[in-house]
Parts: C-alpha cells; sequence; structure tokens
C-alpha cells in the first residue's frame, strides 16, 4: 500500500509559470527518492499540458467542467484534460464545488477515459455520499480550516476517523485522503495514523520557502508512518 | 405502509392562484377517501403560507435555499419554509440542482427543524449516495423523461429496481419514489410494483383537464398495488 | 418628485410572519402621513401574497427567477409574482446577483407584465450599464458597506455622486437609490442631497427596537431634504 | 482601420492538441497574407500557454475567472491568462454568461494588466449595457442562432443594426463584432456592411474539411468589405 501526498497548487502566484515548474520538478526528485509515496500535482489548467509532458510525476487537473466535448466556450471537458498527459483531476474541492449529478458525470467520464478522480468533501456525511459513486479517492476537508494552518487531523480527529467508518460502509476500496490545515509532517502522520491513506496540502507547500525541504519531509514522514501502521 | 404520490406543481399557470386552490382542494377531498395513500403538494413558495394555513394535506416547498437566516436578499431558508406550515421540501429536482454539500445541509438541517426531505436524483448512482445523507425519501427521475408522458416504469424499469437495490445496500429506511413521465394509474401501480413507495408526478396532474378524477385515478390505483404486494 | 424609502426585508428573523406584518403595518402608517415619500417593502417570496393582500403599502419581490411559466420546479417567474398582487421586484442584489442577460429579461418581462423593477448595482460603471437596460430604478450599492452600518453617503460619497454622472448619461429618467450602510436620517439627507432619490435600506430597519420609529425617522428626513433640495 | 476575425475554437475535437495546433498554424500564413485583417484565436485553457508561445497571432482565452490569485482551486484568474502569453479574453459568451459585476470585474482587471476584453452579448440592450463597461470589444449573438449555419447578419440584420445605433450612444470606440451563425464569405461582408469590424465565428472554421481556405475565403471578403465601405 502506498502513500499519498496531493499537492493543490490552486492559483497562488507560484502555481504557473516559471515556479510552478520549480515546484514539479523539486516534487520530482523527492518522488524517485521515496518509492512508497505516491506523490500528486493538481495544477492550473493552463499549466497540464507542459508540466504532463516534461515531468513524470503524476499531473492532476484541479477540476474538470461536467460537460461532453462540442459548443462549449470557455468549458474544459475530461476529454480536453486526458489530451494534455494529465492523469486526473480533483473535483469539488471547497472552492468549487459541484453538483451532485456532475460529480457523477465527473467519475463516470473520468473512469472511461482512463483518468483517475478525486472527490473532496466536507463532512462525513458528503465523504460517504461521494464514496457511493465509486470515485477513486476521496478527500475529506472541513471548509472552516481550509488554509489556517490548523490541521484537522489536531484540531478534529474524529471527523477523520467519523469518515473513514462512514465511507467504508458503502465503499471498502476507495482511497481516503485527509486535508484541511496540513502544514507539517507531523500532520501527515496522523493522517495516516488516523486511518487514511495520506493528506491532500496546498498552502504549506505553496507558500513554503524551501518548497522541496517541505514536501520531503512530508514524504518522509509517510514513510515513517506506513512502516508504523 | 403507506403508498405515496408528491404531486409537483412547478411553476405551471396551474401552480399559483386560484387554480392552485382549486387542485389543493381536490386533493384534500381525494386523500380523505383513500387514507392508506398520502398525498404531498410541492407548491411554488409564493403559495406555501395560504395553502398550508388553509388546507390539511401536506404543503411542501419545491426547493429551500441552503443559507441560515439573515442577510440573504433573494433566499427561502428551511427556517422560513417551516413558518409558512409546510411539512417538508422537495429539494434537487433536475429544474434545480443542488450541489452535493448543499443537499448535506438541507437534509441535516430540516431534520433539525421538523421538516421532511425529498431528494430527487436522476440514477441509481446518485439515489444512493443522497440517500447515505438519510432524507426522508429519494425519487429517482431520469431527466430524459421527464415531461415527456412516458413512465419510467415502463421504459426504464431497471433504473427503478437498479435505485432500490443501490440505496437499499446504503439505506435501510429511506422512503424511495418513482418519477420521470408519470401519467396514468398504471405507471402508479407499475412504480409500487417494481419496489418503490409512490411517483412523483407534475404534468399529468398539472394539465389535465380534470386534475381530481387524475388524482383519484392514481389513490385508487395506489391502493390496488398496495394490496397486490 | 417623490423621494424614496426602500426597505429590504432580507431574510432576518423579522421579515416573515407576525414580525414582517407588524413591520408593514408600521410602514402603512407612516406612509399616510408622509405623502411625499414612497416607501416600498421587499419581502420575502412566502410572504409577498399575504402582505399584498392585506397592506396598501407597496410591496415588492427580492428576486425573480428569469424563466417563464412551466416545467420550472423551485423557480418563481415574474408572472408569479406579479399574481400575488406585488407591485415590482428588486434585483441583482450583491447577495443574489444575477447575469447581464438575466437582468435584461427580468426588466424586459416585468415592464411587459406591469412590475416595476430596481436593480441593485456595485459600482458606477456597474449602475451606468444596468441603466442602459431601463429599470425603473437603479439602486447603487457598495457591497463592502452592506450591513455595517457605515453609510456610502458619508464613507464615499464620491461613488453617488460619480453613479448619478455616470448613470445619467446613459438614461435621463431612471430613479437613483443610495444604498449600502444606511442607518440614520440624516443618511436619508445626504442621500437625496447627493442627488439620488432616496435610500435602500435593510437591518437599520429590520434589526431596529422600534421599526416603525426608524422609518418615521427616516420619513421625515426625505421631506425635510426635498424641501431643501 | 482593421477588419476583425475571431474564431472561438469552443470545445470540440478539433479543439485542442495537434488539430488545433494545425488550425493555428494555418491561422498564421492566412494572417501575414491580409494585413489589414486581425485575426484572433479564442482557444481552451489549456492550449494558452503552447499555442501563444509557438505563434505570433493573437491567442485569446475562451473565459477568466472573477478572482484574485491565491486559494482559489480550479480557478483560471486573469493573471495566469497574462502570464500564458495570451493578448486577452474572450468573455460572456452564451455557453458560459457572466454576472454584471463580474464581466465588469474582468474588463477592469484586464485593462490593469494589458489583456484586451471581448464581450459577447445577445441583444442590442445587453451590448449597450456591456459597451457601458468600456471593454475593447463587443460581439452581439443572438444565442438561438448560435451554430445553426444561418447567419445573424441575414436572418436579423435589424439586430446588428440596432446594436450599432445602441452601443454608440454610450460608447463611442468599442469594436463590434457579429457572430451568431457566421458561415460563409459573404456573411463575413454583411457584417462589415451593417455597421461592425468583423466578425465572430465557430463552428465554420472548426467543423471545416479545410480550416485554411474557409479562413482564407473569410479574410479576403473581409478585405473586399473594407475596400467597399
Amino acid at each position: 500500500m502506498k502513500a499519498y501526498i496531493v499537492i493543490n497548487f490552486k492559483a497562488y502566484p507560484t502555481s504557473y509559470g516559471v515556479k510552478a515548474l520549480e515546484i514539479a520538478e523539486a516534487t520530482e526528485e523527492v518522488a524517485k527518492k521515496y518509492g512508497d509515496v505516491r506523490i500528486i500535482l493538481a495544477v492550473p489548467a493552463t499549466e497540464l499540458r507542459s508540466l504532463a509532458s516534461t515531468f513524470k510525476v503524476d499531473i492532476f487537473a484541479q477540476h474538470a467542467d461536467p460537460v461532453p466535448l462540442g459548443a462549449r466556450t470557455g468549458h474544459t471537458p475530461p476529454e480536453i484534460i486526458a489530451d494534455t498527459g494529465a492523469r486526473g483531476y480533483l473535483i469539488n474541492h471547497s472552492e468549487k464545488r459541484l453538483r451532485l449529478d456532475q460529480i457523477n458525470y465527473l467519475v463516470r467520464r473520468g473512469r472511461e477515459l482512463g483518468l483517475e478522480t478525486i472527490v473532496c468533501a466536507d463532512t462525513p456525511e458528503t465523504s460517504a455520499a461521494a464514496a457511493a459513486l465509486r470515485p477513486d479517492a476521496i478527500a475529506v476537508e472541513p471548509p472552516e480550516l481550509i488554509g489556517t494552518g490548523i490541521a484537522v487531523s489536531k484540531a478534529k480527529p474524529e471527523i477523520i476517523t467519523g469518515t473513514v467508518e462512514a465511507v467504508r460502509k458503502v465503499n471498502r476500496d476507495v482511497v481516503i485522503l485527509t486535508g484541511a490545515g496540513i502544514s507539517n509532517p507531523e500532520d501527515v502522520e496522523a493522517a495516516i495514523r488516523l486511518g487514511t491513506a495520506g493528506v491532500l496540502v496546498a498552502s504549506a507547500v505553496m507558500k513554503a520557502e524551501n518548497p522541496k525541504a517541505k514536501i520531503e519531509g512530508m514524504a518522509q514522514a509517510a514513510v515513517r508512518a506506513l512502516k508504523a501502521s
């Protein structure tokens, strides 16, 4: 079993152009050293093609539009994301929530196209509901902790354990991730100790003075937690 | 066990004012005669207060806004719906879809306020997802059949049986309703025979020359189906 | 020329049921005494019918859905609002923004149905754009001041004068109102002195211990300002 | 004065990857031959960076999200579009409508970043409203004709002349484009003859067997129309 670190670039000033390339390169180096940790980069739509064609690390979109190809000005359907070389998409993030029927469309269409889907959710209840749609992964993130630096695994561990319990009732296979406020290696260890496969992290990496050191610290913590479990 | 007939007034020309009063009155008379059938009227927001204060039949809203009371211009929160005397709300209809987190909010808030919730869904998968949120009822409606007069129970019975199967895996108690294209008494019987508690119907009643006869025919069919099951 | 006081009930705890009736009754009494001041109450959808049938004071909706009658579950089209006895609708409030094409639809449809339209806007630029659609009134409200108790007429008078100037270039007839942070009689006077016809007010009335005294103070101020101008 | 041909790639199967490169290359060759015609390609977000870095022809986005940089998962703010090398964005297309305040934000922010903005609108009234926000260009497109192959300049020329008249009352400088159903060189000539600067075209090019011939035919027609005017 692998540990997961999903880095959400969001639309931070470091999320695009040269800075995005640097963080992707640093990630690639870390990923090579820690084979038991799968690192995924969720990047802006504009960066998908260049990053996916340059790096071996898994590149995901941060959203996909639940529409087919065709007369869809300003939309990015799953088919176009697949063409960029991306491996999947993160959807339903609290900053880009989707309707239930749209999540279902995107999970199903992703499966047909060979794209992996990570569905974000805000509570144990919505995590279980999303898990019923059979995506590849669920990331539970209480919105009130996102970007605070206060890890959900510390502030509200019962949300993590409650999510694992609720999700497992409807889906035995889905990967479960812990998000919101993940800042330090200890938060990664706690996420794995509480029964999830890893973390969804954003500002802690994207705003770090030394993103590579931050990612490496988290990867090491993930390895430690895997061994302990 | 009771059979259900939920009549969605939508925004048809008969959905408000005098016509709405007439249909509510006709429903009330039918409801008195068929005690084993629960008839619910989902009416426009503007009609909630007058209908709920005039009739004993259950009045529901067709939507609720997933926000608390306060500075929310143009919104209708659950708290205001409760004050009108309505008994619950229909949500996530294909003409008014909601985000997953919003459905969860409305189901939870409804429960706290003593309001019943019926969540519409388009497929067995989304029905199961919605059922994981523990509303009072689920109504499965393939959008492509809504308003066609082609009953889902005839055209795609496997959607109904598939929904019952998928929903029961995650929720044993939730009431399941069959929607989309319900036009005739036979459609009501088929819905119950296929394992659901009844129907969600709209145009067949709202555009009927004689709404009372239409409702009564459906109520009789429901009683027949109950006995046969 | 009349002065305007538009009271937006929003979804405050006082916006519905008995409290709403009390505020409407108080307004009616004030309105009778101050014939030069037109007072409009923008109320929740659920209260339109009962308030419009009980009181002579002008009742407006806080929003209308830009759709025709028909299969529109959970929507409130202009035609239904007209049927309740309401005289018009407030649209595009910062808490319920609309697309440009939707505002145009609602202004045009309102005109056809004999409903008045007040379009809210956030800046002089969007106020001018909205005025180009020829609604009955424009209300300029910088969103950052809404609900603060800091009147725009005090904090940013240049937004009011800039709006009057920008709007008059494209529309000579539209009524212009000042919103956001209106709390006291002086704010009403300032709004009229700066060249608008009156105010859009919400929390100052809806949260007042004595709403009638608050409304009456504002009506008196409006009369004073009219005489001075 | 230059004529304009804006080619909206939408999300057609030819809008991304190798096909998109081919159409961009063909456009570049045509653009070199017809110096009086400005050709703009509005491409999917995923293609902005590679096309803008490879070709000299003007690359535009088909949409921009009206948010600042930061914690905005799944959004593409104007700042990121600027970084890709794109020269501007098309916004408010009928397939991706925006709120009035959002259009205003994007026009203003585009101006600050040195990005050009083309705002689509559906009627003379909304075109005038959009023009009051001072974008670089307005494209009027009656939605019912989009994708039909029936040119608005033929079917409803009064919409074009009415738009020119309404827009010029509020903005003397804005470029006005004719969209919806543009299929042939004659449609381009008609658009210019009716007083606009050119066309917004999509399926006629994107679904053409020979896109280069289609673009070149339109460019020649534009040159003819310029001389005749």
